[in-house]
């Protein structure tokens, strides 16, 4: 059957020809900024959709799947994460999850595009309830040239919560810009970037870890989960450490967190580092 | 953007507001059987695509992924699986998975439709490799009425690989059934189901573990997988045991198959059966 574009958003995958679509009610606001084309729609049943340049960012329904795995998870490997940089994260979403940390004591989140957290206010004000802490900075800026310009040594978390390795986002996805996070680092520093789809994108994801190497970190570990709103609902965070194995997590700590989640725990944590055979066989590892 | 429906295969999933299409081909056959209509495409991605009555059964690229989490779990976790029963499963993809394990002395795979079964073996013929094992059976009649008429104390496993609890396999997802099943079973018997998505579905996942509890069963685990193909990309099945608690597995033995699996290992068996918050919150625990 075909489904009536006024009722529907659909996003195309046309690579690995599949589509995944959303019922709308309303399409509520739409603007062009001078980076990218955002839209906001009002669903059926997954609350409000923004979608930039035609793909889908995220949703009230089921967000909380990417920012609860984009955050958790390198939080409580860091052994002492104190100070964080979230490249792109305008929806605000991942600032959130990261500020629920006490032991979080400044985070920079760069987006380039100020549009994305004012519209993130408007209509998921919920992902933006830590954006007055007096730990946030909230900058509009590359967030390429940020990393460069920061004084080496000094952070302890990177998380790169990108669009797509297409676009704006591209130069996340090389080894010059993890070279400059290998840089910006701390001793015991990790890099977190959101990898795609191990269905869609198994060579983009054997890449990451290749390119990361190369640029000096000494491991890197795949973490799955699913994201309905992705294409083919099975999503990806690649964690990257300066100088170490990575060697389990704060087991402890994350079994006694003081705050709530919707999807993240001890034993997801452990169960989004399982390789299926096919990723093994890749060297995801 | 309205996808052609030439190009397109579309199923919409109303009750949640969203919709999975994949690109095809052609449409390479269609029947209507005495009690369904299966339809096989070609796509330009994913192999095969089966529909029945116009939901997407299996598609070649990622039918791995169901068919070994809807098998070695349950094979892995019974101390000695001999005697196994499959309803449903007329692609004969779990038949396939079963019949890896050297130990399964017989298997009866009891599917309503033979249709499904011969469309399989011209279409899939990958998933039948194992259909002229002296093991197996392959019956064509109500998975119900077998249960009902097994002798009791027989089976060690069986296995719903059913479509979903609608229209034919309505009577599959219920307290009599299960009745039904526990007795049929020897002990440390295991009922392992197909049991939708966590995302869509948790108000029937709750009900199945409620109904399998009131039925007799000791103990019941739901197991979390991808399948991209079925709705929201995340699956899940349920596994039951008519005796004991479900603690752990044979990890020494799942470590060490015999055979090669694409997604299944002893890591993914333990990461399935972890829950996420909200699922721990519904008791699937």
């Amino acid at each position: 059957m075909a489904l009536d574009e006024n009722k529907w958003f659909t996003e195309v995958h046309s690579k690995d020809g599949s589509a995944f679509s959303l019922e709308i009610k309303a399409k509520l606001h739409e603007e062009q900024t001078p980076f990218q084309t955002i839209a906001i729609y009002d669903t059926v049943n997954w609350g409000k959709l923004m979608t930039i340049d035609g793909f889908v960012m995220l949703t009230s329904r089921d967000n909380f799947l990417y920012h609860e795995m984009m955050s958790h998870p390198a939080l409580f490997t860091h052994t002492d994460p104190r100070r964080v940089v979230i490249i792109g994260g305008g929806d605000c979403g991942t600032l959130r999850e990261v500020l629920k940390h006490d032991d979080v004591e400044q985070v920079w989140q760069v987006d380039i595009d100020e549009r994305v957290t004012r519209l993130s206010e408007q209509y998921f004000p919920e992902l933006c309830d830590y954006n007055k802490d007096v730990r946030a900075n909230l900058l509009w800026d590359d967030g390429l040239k940020f990393i460069k310009d920061t004084d080496p040594g000094t952070l302890d978390i990177i998380i790169v919560d990108s669009t797509d390795p297409i676009g704006p986002a591209e130069g996340l996805f090389n080894q010059a810009f993890y070279e400059d996070c290998l840089k910006a680092l701390r001793r015991g520093g990790l890099l977190v970037q959101q990898s795609e789809s191990p269905m869609y994108h198994l060579g983009l994801l054997k890449g990451m870890h290749k390119y990361m190497r190369a640029a000096g970190f000494a491991d890197a570990k795949t973490l799955h989960f699913p994201q309905p709103v992705y294409p083919s609902g099975w999503w990806s965070s690649t964690i990257a450490c300066k100088d170490n194995d990575i060697q389990g997590f704060r087991d402890i700590d994350s079994a006694a967190k003081s705050f709530s989640t919707c999807y993240y725990n001890v034993d997801m944590h452990k169960a989004a580092l399982s390789q299926p055979e096919f990723c093994k066989d890749a060297g995801l590892g």
